[in-house]
Order: C-alpha cells, then sequence, then structure tokens
C-alpha cells in the first residue's frame, strides 16, 4: 500500500532556491588578501548561479550529464558552480588542485570533462596541460591572475564575469530524479589508478541534513563557518551544501591557507565553526604560539582526513577551540562518524577517551566489522575487523571502475554491496569506533590478525627505540608473520630479546602475536607524506637486503 | 548518468534498530502513579518490537498492507507498536481516543483495521463499539485496566505481554520500499467525514531528520523529551522516531495529563523538552502558580496546534521554559514551520516579533501564498494569501479519498499537487509564516480578501465591546461583505457609526474592509471547542433571524 505523501525529489536545486529565500540575507565571505574580504549574500549567489547555468547551457551548450570541472579555491564563485553545476541537471567534477600533473590529466579524460572552471591563479598549473586534456571545450577563468597563458589554448576561453553579465537571475531548474549524478570526486588512490565516486542529488542533501543534526555537526544560521577543507576534497565534507539549507555563513580562504591569514580571518570574523585537516591545525598552532590571536569564537573544529593527535586536541582545548573528531572518506560523503562524547560521558574523566576515538555512527550509516576469516565481529569495543559501512550516502561502486554495473564485488565492495573501507578497528557496544590500522597493514597469521600498529607503538614506548616499523612477511606455516624493524636511538644497546621481553611483559602484547624476525635499520621508509612505506620494507625483505634475526 | 551511491532505503526498522543498538541504554519512562516511573532501555524497546512483531505476524496472521490500529495512552509499549508494526511491513493506523464514538467507529470500518492495540483503561471506551467494527479481528490489551467488558468479544483478545512472553528478541526487518506506506493518522475535520493521511517510511524518515536538525528541534542524547502530545496525533509530532535516531530519552505521561502530575514529572525527571498544544500549558501555569515546582530543566517547549497566546509565553519565560512557536497539520507530518529567530534579532527588541509569528519554513518544506483569484502573491510580510504547501513529508491526496490516485485536485490539493494548507496569512521576505485567518472564514470581496480575524480583534479591542464576530454574507455588487455582529458590554452604548468610525480612525482598518452590515447579539455562537461557530452564524443571518442595520 502506497502512502498519501507528495513525490518530492531531494534536489540540490531546492537547497540553492531555500538559502537564496529563506537565509537572503546570510553571507559568503572570501578573503582577498585586500583590506576588505569578499561579501556576497546567499541571495546574490542564488541569482549568480542561475546566471551561470544559462551561461552554460545557452553560451557553452552543456547538457544534462555533461561533466563540468572545477579547479579552483574555496571561493564564492566556486560555491555558484556547486549549485548551478547539478541543479541544472549536469555533473560537477571538482579537481584536486595538488595532484601530480599526470593524475590531472588521467581523471579529466577519464571524466570526460567537457568544461572546467578555473581560478585565473592556477593557469599556470593547467597551462601546460592542456595539449593532454581530449574532452575539454570550454575554460572559464574566474578571479585574478595573468591569462597570457592560456593564448594557445585549443579551447575556449571565457572570463567568468563576461559570461554572467546580464543573464537572467532566476532559472526554471527541471525536476530531476534524485538518484541521478549531481558531482564526483576522485581518490587520490596510493596504488593504481585514481577511482572517481559519483554523488547523486539525493546523497548529498540527505547528508546535509545529517551535517545539520544537532548530534553531528549542529550548524544553525547563528553559525559562521571557516571551510579551509578545500571544495575539491568531498564537498567541502558537505559544508557549502550544509549551509545554505540553514542560512550558516561561509568563510572561505581563497588561496590564502597559511598560519598567519588563517589566524588573522578568525580573529576578524569570529567563525564559529571550521573543519580542516590536523596539518592545517598544526600549524596555525605554531603561528599563535608565535603571535597570540584570539581564536576563541571556534566553539567547533571539526578534524578529520587523518587522527589528530591527543596532544593538539588538548592544546586547542587550551585556546578555547574544541576540537571534534570525524571520520569519513571520500566513498562515505564523507561524514562515517562524529565523535560527540555519550551524555553520561560528558563533564566526566570519561569524556577525553571518547573524543579521542574516530566517532559513533549516525542512523544513516550502518556498520559492521569483518574478521580474517569473513566472519562477523562483535561490537564490543576489543574484536578488530575491517570495517563496512552501509547508507544512503556511501558508496556502492566507482564511476567506469570496479564495482561498477553489473555490480562487481572486489576488494572494495562486498557481495551484499556494502562498502569495505579498508580500515581495521574496533567498535564499542555504544556504537564509537575506534582505527587501529589499514587492512593492507593487518598480519593475517593462521586466520588471526595482529596489530601492526599496535606492536609499533609497544616498541616506539621502549626509552632505546627511535623508531619502529612492523610489516607482514610470508611464513609458510602460519601465512604471515610480522618482521619488526627497529630503530634505535644513538648510543642504545637493546637487544631483540630484550624488545620481544619488553612487548609480551611491559606491554602486554599476546605471546602468538610477538615477532620472531628482527632488524635493525638506520631508518624507516616513508611515502611523500610522511607515513611509513611499509610497501618498500617488504619489498628489501623480499629482495634479501635486511639482515634479519630469527629468535 | 546515475551515481554511483548505494540505494538504501529509509526506513522506520533502520531507526529502531540504530536507536536499540548505538543509544540502547537511553529510556523511554512512562509515568504509572506508583512511587517509581517505569523505565525501559531503547534495547528493549528493539528487542520487545521484535516479539511484537513475531506475534502479530505468527499468531495474529498479520501481512503487509494489515492495518493495525492502536487505542492508546503515551507510553512504552505504544513506542513498541510505533516501531513494530511499520517495520513488519504493515500499518499503523493511531486512533484518537478524544474522538465521538460513531467517528471512531467511522474510521476504524474505513481504514479496515484487522488488529487493535489497547490501553487496558480504554476497555470502557472500545467494549460497547465492538459490535460495529466490521474488520477488527483481534484485540491486544496492554497495562491495567478491567477485561470484564471484552468478555462477549467476537473478536479474539489478547494479552499484550502474554503475546510477547517467549518470543525471539530479533526480527529480520524486510527490506521495504522507502515509499510504502508505515502509519496512518485521520483528521478530525469539523465538517465532513474525518480523512486518512498515510505517512510513508520516507516521509516519517526525513521528517525525523528534520527534527533533530539544530535549528529545528535540536536534540541529542542529553536531551529528554516530555511527550505530551499524544502518539494518537499526527505521530506525537514525529517525536518518538526523531528521539530513536538520536537517543533521546522520552518520559511518556501515560494517563496522566492533568497539571499536576504533569508538573511532579518535570520536577522529578527533569526533561528539556517538551511538545504539547497550548490549553496543556495554561493548566499547567495554573497549577505552578498553585503549587510552585522547579520547571526551568525545560529548555525548549514547543507549542503547536492552534497559537499560543503572547502572554502565555511571557509567563513561561518567566518560569525559565523557553517556548518555541511551531505550525503543522496531519497533512504536514506535522512539522512545516518552526519559530526559531534569526540571528540578527536575537537578543534584541525584534525577538519576540519573530517568536509570536508561526515561524520560519525549512528547506523540506516549499510555501506559496495564493490569492483570491488564483494569483500567486509575494513574500513581503503584507499580502495575505492561502498558504500552499510542498514536500516530502506533506500529504498529496487522502486515503481512498478527496486527491487520491488517480491525482484529483479539488479544494486540497492544487492540480500541480500541492497541499492547499486552509489557512491564510503572510510570509516575509526572510521566510517566517504569520497566519491570520482560516481561508474558509475570510470574505471575498470584489476579488480581494478581508480578514475577518483582523476585523474581530479591532472590533474587540474597542473598550465598550465584550465579543465581536465577522462573517462573509453574500453581496450583488462585491461578491462577499463582511457582517459585524458584536456583543455590548452591559451599560454600553457605542451605536454601529461610532464602531465604524473607531475601526476607521483608531484601528485604521481600510475603507473598502469596513462592514456595512451590523448587528448586536447576545453572545457569539460557539463550538463545542469554544471557537466562534461562524456557520451558525451565517445560517442566522441566512434565515433573517437576525436584525440587521446597514450602514
Amino acid at each position: 500500500m502506497l502512502s498519501t505523501m507528495q513525490d518530492v525529489p531531494l534536489l540540490i536545486s531546492r537547497i540553492l532556491t531555500h538559502g537564496a529565500t529563506v537565509h537572503g540575507s546570510s553571507q559568503v565571505i572570501t578573503w582577498t588578501g585586500e583590506p576588505e574580504p569578499q561579501r556576497r549574500s546567499f541571495a546574490e549567489i542564488g541569482a549568480r548561479s542561475a546566471q551561470l547555468a544559462h551561461a552554460l547551457r545557452d553560451t557553452l551548450g552543456v547538457r544534462d550529464d555533461d561533466r563540468v570541472a572545477t579547479l579552483m579555491w574555496n571561493n564564492a564563485d566556486h560555491v555558484e558552480a556547486y549549485f548551478a553545476v547539478p541543479s541544472m541537471g549536469a555533473v560537477l567534477h571538482t579537481l584536486n588542485l595538488r595532484l601530480p600533473a599526470e593524475q590531472l590529466v588521467w581523471i579529466v579524460n577519464h571524466a570526460a570533462d567537457r568544461v572546467i572552471i578555473l581560478s585565473g591563479s592556477l593557469i599556470p598549473l593547467i597551462a601546460p596541460l592542456l595539449p593532454l586534456l581530449k574532452t575539454v571545450e570550454h575554460l572559464v577563468v574566474s578571479g585574478p591572475g595573468d591569462r597570457a597563458p592560456l593564448a594557445g589554448a585549443t579551447a575556449r576561453v571565457h572570463e567568468y564575469e563576461d559570461l554572467l553579465a546580464g543573464r537572467p537571475t532566476g532559472y526554471d531548474w527541471p525536476e530531476l530524479d534524485e538518484r541521478q549524478a549531481a558531482t564526483m570526486c576522485y581518490t587520490s588512490g596510493t596504488t593504481g589508478d585514481p577511482k572517481g565516486v559519483v554523488y547523486s542529488h539525493r546523497s548529498i542533501y540527505l547528508h546535509s541534513m545529517q551535517v545539520n543534526m544537532a548530534q553531528s555537526m549542529g550548524l544553525t544560521d547563528r553559525d559562521t563557518s571557516l571551510v579551509v577543507v578545500p571544495q575539491f576534497h568531498v564537498n567541502a565534507w558537505g559544508v557549502p551544501h550544509a549551509t545554505f539549507m540553514t542560512g550558516v555563513n561561509m568563510l572561505m580562504p581563497d588561496r590564502f591557507l597559511q598560519p598567519a591569514p588563517l589566524a588573522e580571518m578568525i580573529e576578524r570574523e569570529r567563525p564559529t565553526h571550521a573543519a580542516a585537516v590536523p596539518t592545517i591545525w598544526q600549524g596555525l598552532l605554531k603561528e599563535l604560539h608565535t603571535r597570540p590571536r584570539d581564536v576563541a569564537s571556534l566553539a567547533q573544529v571539526v578534524i578529520g582526513g587523518s587522527a589528530c593527535p591527543p596532544a593538539l586536541m588538548r592544546a586547542f582545548d587550551e585556546l578555547g577551540m574544541r576540537v571534534v573528531h570525524a571520520w569519513g572518506m571520500t566513498e562515505t560523503s564523507p561524514v562515517g562518524t562524529m565523535a560527540r562524547p555519550p551524555a553520561h560521558a560528558v563533564g566526566t574523566d570519561e569524556e577525553f577517551g571518547y573524543r579521542v576515538t574516530q566517532g559513533r555512527f549516525p542512523a544513516g550509516v550502518q556498520a559492521r566489522l569483518t574478521g580474517p576469516g569473513g566472519e562477523r565481529l562483535p561490537w564490543d569495543g576489543r574484536s578488530a575487523g575491517e570495517l563496512e559501512v552501509r547508507g544512503p550516502w556511501i558508496a556502492r561502486a566507482y564511476y567506469n571502475g570496479p564495482g561498477a554495473e553489473p555490480l562487481c564485488p572486489d576488494d572494495k565492495f562486498s557481495a551484499d554491496g556494502w562498502l569495505k573501507t579498508g580500515d581495521v578497528g574496533v567498535i564499542s557496544p555504544d556504537g564509537f569506533l575506534t582505527l587501529t590500522d589499514r587492512a593492507k597493514d593487518v598480519i593475517k597469521s593462521g586466520g588471526e590478525w595482529i596489530s601492526s600498529v599496535e606492536l609499533e607503538n609497544a616498541l616506539m614506548s621502549h626509552p632505546e627505540v627511535a623508531e619502529a616499523a612492523v610489516v607482514a612477511v610470508p611464513d609458510d606455516k602460519w601465512g604471515e608473520r610480522p618482521l619488526a624493524a627497529v630503530v634505535l636511538k644513538d648510543g642504545a644497546n637493546a637487544g631483540f630479546e630484550a624488545l620481544r621481553a619488553f612487548l609480551a611483559e611491559e606491554a602486554q602484547i599476546a605471546r602468538w602475536q610477538l615477532p620472531e624476525r628482527w632488524t635493525t635499520v638506520e631508518s624507516v621508509p616513508k611515502t611523500s607524506v610522511g607515513k611509513f612505506d611499509k610497501k618498500a620494507l617488504r619489498k628489501r625483505y623480499a629482495d634479501g637486503d635486511l639482515d634479519v634475526t630469527r629468535l
């Protein structure tokens, strides 16, 4: 039996129209490096989004499903592209301006982008790549920057403001299927080709409601959100869509992402909310120690992307800025969990323990843990398994890639359609997630998992160990066993036997998890972003380049 | 182009499972009249909902789409029915225990209810009606109350606790279509037969997210909600579903709805949130003046159903209880607007002016005003029209009635599928709604509308007028014109000319809106709920029973 409810699709055009009318006086404030930032009201954004859509349709010939890419900083023009492109029925593809050139080219060609809207200051980045972009017919340039390098381009070059000028400020947004593609974003995978995630109007709308729920980011029109997380990174964590839903002002740093201007914009514009990865906050903290500023307006600093060190969290607490941990991925839109302590822990000694977890699942995200043998593990806070998630804003496949139709389970998607996150961790009975390892870094020993991260942390707590990496190496009997690669401190003389005894006795590591294979190295090899390069270490072992002692 | 997002339906079973696991220790607290209330955790509610579903399916033979009715007070058992019945794929039909017997019979027969779950204390109400209920095969009795009157029933009688005992505490909830019927509720229309509104899993899920948004009720697991609004009234305004989504405790008054026990449960259980119609709060206020209690835990008191008098709002402010005005209807699930003042007005003289409006539209509710000639009116805070709304939790038809398939526009639904609310008002440029009249009470004069409520309020502000009603009467030239029926105070001697001059000069009523037809009456006829009975007054005019003076 069907309900008697209206069948109204959940569309981005609805979020835009709502923001531009009911919250028409809310603002997008863009940093310019000038004495005054640019201030543009939601009503103006609404009018200019309509103008942009007219220009894309009438002058550039953009049609349904055409991909319109952006290569832009966080600013008001970028917000207009966020709303205009999906609302008219096309697909917004946000390009990551930090990617290596060859990946950028690969992604533009894979997505078959017809148009790129780009910040003028990024012309030097894109100009040399233009001959390699097979599908791009139009370049639309926004904001300051020398246009000269585009002179020889075969794609037509347009000025953003010229395109908008004189167009109608209203647009009869089409009534789309809510499951239609709205935006897309590629993951910058460390292995293999980048993979495209395609968000729908439905997924973005639901995710925006989630972000605005009091138990999540809980934004209202009394807030101003400092959007440091790039708009090319998972829809800026959904903040631009969420803010238009409830009239939250947005403070956009454009290209001024250095600690000093960030500190200045916080002090001057007094945002109440911010979203960024930990490294940004590390830099800001250093800046604030050099030159103190009043940053206490930031009642809520959402940190995700990677785990926030507890020391950083405490340092911000002292400045009156409250860090809220979150976990998510490009494949999860991204809000998967948020670490708001449960009511009973607030104000108690337990509170901080909850805050350093990855957080709690909302109703829209189902979670399960899968053990090494494919078995489901309980939410007991102890059983570690690979996290799998399901929900209306979670990916079931990649664009024209793994998992795509017909449904093709692989290492990222289960046969019953859940996303395999590649993260290993535990879940408490009250739904708090604590991640410990990446699945590719756990050691699969005799049908059980050994956490390399746990062994590493235990080893590094030994007073004579400077650094330690633990990797899986093949073992005839157990499948895999741990190899410990240790960097000793200058003048240290701890032997492997002593370190192994330390693990067993001081760090309480179970006996079957203790490494038999040990080696010392000068330093642990690192990736370009400073993480342990375990692939390199495993290769050195396989190549016989390590001097391994068996205990 | 389709997205790569998972196609996960929005289901009530998901809300239940989430609440029963992630928020398993949150509680439903039911008042019992005993020294201690009944406390049942969300985990227990989850287990018992599964048991109830097994019983309904295996013992009572409930199948997809079967209607399972409840005739119950607000309590934990009723919450179990809320979740079990829709989650298993059947339809929960909440019966209004305040309805006249003949309407109750009509509704049960119209919905073709197969089962009624009822509170034992309501047996005296239902027992005499049983012979008239054509489709009811099973009665399930919950809680205290003499069972004797059910002795001769042809329907099978079950004890709620006996039915649940020993059943499995898990249930493999089916993956339903989110547009499927979940619950239904009849409007108790003052004219014509009651009309059934059928909510879907989708509409209830989205409405729950809306309720939990910070700009709406903003509930989190730190809250306890006192649910005074009956569960038979528009899903208790969506509170039970919303609370399971975020772990909010519920405080349920069961049949103890009198001011004294309400005051006691507030003082003892310290709820932070409450939802009820104004009359309940009027009574509570009187009780608190007689016997002061600490009720300041109630940071948010949502009042809807009818407008809250400003004086009541101020009286509660003084007690530390913050009233938040809301507007909605059975046809709108019900949250249509909530009166949270915009950021710029908070703490200013403007704030109270915003709080007494019906409130602001959320993104999920589109609104438009239609004038007397069918024209769209601007949101200028001045142009009054009939409010029409659209959105995913708003009705497009009635169950087997007006507007039902094939789409049949009538006086409740427009040709393009919007709900015509029957309310007349204005909308400000920032989306705040102020209602002035019911559409049937406005006077359609020469293609313009005259507000009867405005004329009545103006007349009643005259020192010699005790009461005044204004109704539309037929007019050859203008279509309709206002008739003013005035009750003068004892000893008053103001003439009609003087009253008309008062309207023009003191109350600033436009000249063309001033009534020509005047009459004095002993008293204004009233309906059973104390509202002006304008139908009766119009009939007396039509029958020539009034002594009318034309000015």
